[in-house]
């Protein structure tokens, strides 16, 4: 894990469910796109049975954050999200000020 | 959505899943106890098919999310957790200094 302090983006969001509608494919592209931005540290994701999607990425700095929502092929993919994907969401931008991390041990 | 700035707390786990373990009980009972501590503000849960967990939970300040990591019943559930119930976890505590949110309009 990175050292604090640096940044997180927490999108939460609830899809729309319909086939054909071209979400997987743009999603798959902006996870690929994402990790060659400069600056990109990372990326966790879950989705659960409600429907309730998480996806966290962490950057190194705010800079960083406001390259990648600039970048021109994001804002398409974010139109489309707005025009067609998504019921709901929320976007927040933190600075990440303190980290921990457990990992159990191997004979555990 | 409250107005920036506030705080969240990124939990990010996998779960080692054994039966009867206890953990289903302690987690509704740690919600019911995050959702009565001065401060709360909110959350949000997501658990991926692959096992992976997230869950944010918001707070009105450092201060707010201190408390709630200091409460003596929380205390001895995280210390269930690195004995018993997570293979590996990441907390994260993050200042929100930015926030948007998007709902479809009702007739889209």
């Amino acid at each position: 894990m990175p050292k604090p302090p640096y940044y997180a983006v927490v999108f939460t969001a609830l899809r729309r469910e319909r086939p054909g509608d071209g979400y997987a494919a743009t999603a798959a592209r902006m996870d690929e796109l994402a990790r060659a931005q400069p600056g990109f540290l990372g990326v966790e994701s879950a989705r659960g049975a409600d429907g309730l999607g998480i996806t966290v990425s962490y950057w190194e700095s705010a800079d960083a954050v406001s390259a990648w929502a600039a970048n021109a092929e994001h804002l398409l993919a974010q139109r489309m999200g707005r025009d067609e994907w998504y019921q709901w969401y929320a976007l927040r931008v933190c600075r990440v000020e303190r980290a921990t991390e457990f990992a159990r041990p191997e004979s555990a």
